[in-house]
């Protein structure tokens, strides 16, 4: 079987192209309303001017390095090395990447969980990798601990994705501990994708995996300060792993874009150091976009599932009245009433269910509320 | 055998870093003094503050493709599809990562050209191909046609730097009428990192393998914004393809970076579309600094190579008296005489020339004279 990347694009470009040509409202593609801290713009821009202009180091600034570990150190209680423990890449895609082609080898099996963001799968085929999906259900998107061990048994690595996209949700700790002990008992790697660490309703926190003492040595954990920032467009992420672990993220970082635009790299590291104005801010208005779009599709009819976390909440169809399944629906929605979500359905590669949709809230009240108005005229 | 990238840092990142440890002139990683037009940068600034902030679709800002493709139909006579034919990517290296990740499968064979660029054969073999090398040396770096028809046959695809890093060469006509014949014979692919386009003495002209109409279905070209407007950090680089052909590149892209900075895409588009003052300008400094260097180097006694494209000039060290051989004599300019340039013998994975230094010439003229004389004092 060919291991080559069938040319499909990717659920949240269609989404968008969709939206783009017929003008629908987007709810889809995870891209909030606003643009970041304004002092984190005006020092890229100063960059942009005065320099730097040309490569930083391979591995990311220095001072980003730092910030990021400094961050992680205050607001989660790592102790990442900032030199060596973190490798700054153009994006958090670019990250998962570098860090499959780097730990997976040809016939490795590596542990997803369903509902998956849709990059990983395809970049594990194409490392040579054998995917072995568990699936997880609504509403409460527990893992089962049968169905993980089966799994996880020989695997080479589990790819843990928390805050879950697109389920708005965050691991049950019960579920956190399952997955460590599969990745110890099967002395195997662990990659977090931990984006939406900061994208929570206020009062609830992340707790990383790499605080775990015994998985520090093989754990490696994306950020992103797209999603930390809301400036989805920047494509600044960063890997952090202890630093042999380093060194072997580094090689293939060096040859997949080698380095990320230091004006970026310089404005996200003092956005991290200072963090007291806009963190608190942003964490507010993310809370009462989702109570907001929440409110609304019930008050339209529809069944919203319970969610804390990321920019995203989700709808039973079924429970709503909705007799279609996802896909359908949300072709529906884009065609006859102008607004678009995700069918969580594109999130498992085999069957899941066909029944949840997932809907953006990052949104300004006056697009959520005509958001709302063409979603209750669909019921 | 593992096709993961053992953890071992390119060249050019392990010279910059000595540099940066000790101080010492570095004309070893390609990257100019200087910084790109103004009115590009400023509109990277504006960007950056106005907008756009989020995702462009994914295959670029439509604003960017068309640039790109009437750039090229402009000044090389090339028939691009600018929105099928264009795809965007974070730098050439990402540029050459996609391309290769999308065209070669386990088992493929896959040709380059030694000395080559030391991203090649990694990401050639991390996609599980086999690499095949020819080897060209020093004076004339011309192709063996008969070591050409042993490598390429029943190759997958080839992949042909021009102009030439390091050689700071362009392809002869007949060696590129050569490879056009190989490709066509074995029905293969042809990847042609083009970045150093630009890069030329006035009067002299590029020829890209794309304008070639039998090549047209199965070329991928790779260009590179950063080198073309001396920004090296800016990481904005594209891929030119067959729409077809297109659409393999992007499912790639896609899972690799998603997409890429707009704002920086934005002051790109522009400062294509809008030519006339910064080409020509840059064309006549390159080839001053060049002419600098090689008289400099010329009088301290160094045997300097011909050149007339990129951002390098070549010595040899045995003709210029050097017993050591290139690596050595290389480690002890930085040890001893505070400059560094670039081994040449780095760009071949088994023997090749151990006698030839690469330097950067594309420096301001204090940092070309101090340099030459510390080589000098070299000698
Ligand atoms: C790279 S586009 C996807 C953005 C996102 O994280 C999502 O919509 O789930
Ligand atoms: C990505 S660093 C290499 C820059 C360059 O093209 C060179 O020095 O050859």
């Amino acid at each position: 079987m060919s291991v080559l990347i069938a040319p499909k694009t990717t659920v949240f470009e269609a989404t968008s192209a969709a939206c783009r040509a017929s003008g629908a409202i987007n709810l889809g593609q995870g891209f909030p309303d606003g643009c970041g801290p304004l002092a984190v713009r005006e020092a890229a821009a100063r960059a942009v001017i005065d320099g730097p202009h040309h490569y930083p180091p391979m591995a990311g600034l220095p001072e980003l390095r730092v910030a990021v570990a400094d961050h992680y150190a205050r607001h989660l209680g790592l102790a990442i090395e900032p030199m060596d423990g973190v490798t700054v890449t153009s994006g958090a895609t670019e990250a998962l990447a570098c860090a499959i082609f780097a730990l997976v080898e040809p016939g490795d099996a590596v542990v997803i969980i369903e509902p998956a963001y849709d990059a990983y799968a395809p970049l594990v085929r194409r490392a040579g990798g054998v995917v072995r999906a568990i699936e997880v259900r609504p509403p409460d998107w527990r893992i089962d601990r049968q169905e993980l061990a089966r799994a996880a048994e020989g695997a080479r690595l589990l790819i843990v994705n928390d805050p879950v996209n697109p389920c708005g949700t965050r691991l049950h700790a019960d579920d956190r501990a399952a997955l460590a002990d599969a990745v110890l008992a099967n002395d195997a790697w662990l990659l977090c994708d931990e984006v939406w660490e900061w994208v929570l309703d206020p009062g609830v926190a992340h707790a990383s995996m790499l605080a775990d003492a015994r998985l520090a040595a093989r754990t490696v954990k994306v950020g992103s300060a797209g999603k930390i920032f809301a400036l989805t467009g920047w494509k600044v992420g960063w890997l952090c792993a202890a630093p042999a672990l380093g060194a072997r993220l580094r090689a293939v970082h060096q040859f997949l874009t080698f380095t990320t635009p230091p004006s970026l790299q310089m404005a996200v590291a003092r956005g991290l150091a200072d963090d007291a104005g806009w963190l608190a801010a942003m964490r507010a208005e993310i809370a009462g976009r989702r109570a907001r779009l929440a409110a609304g599709l019930r008050e339209a009819g529809y069944a919203v599932l319970p969610s804390d976390a990321t920019w995203f909440l989700n709808v039973d169809l079924a429970a709503s009245g909705v007799a279609m399944d996802d896909a359908a629906f949300n072709a529906r929605l884009i065609a006859d009433h102008g607004v678009a979500g995700i069918p969580v359905s594109a999130f498992y590669e085999n069957d899941g269910p066909r029944h949840i949709l997932r809907l953006c809230h990052a949104k300004a009240a006056a697009t959520l509320d005509a958001a709302v108005a063409r979603l209750g005229a669909a019921l």
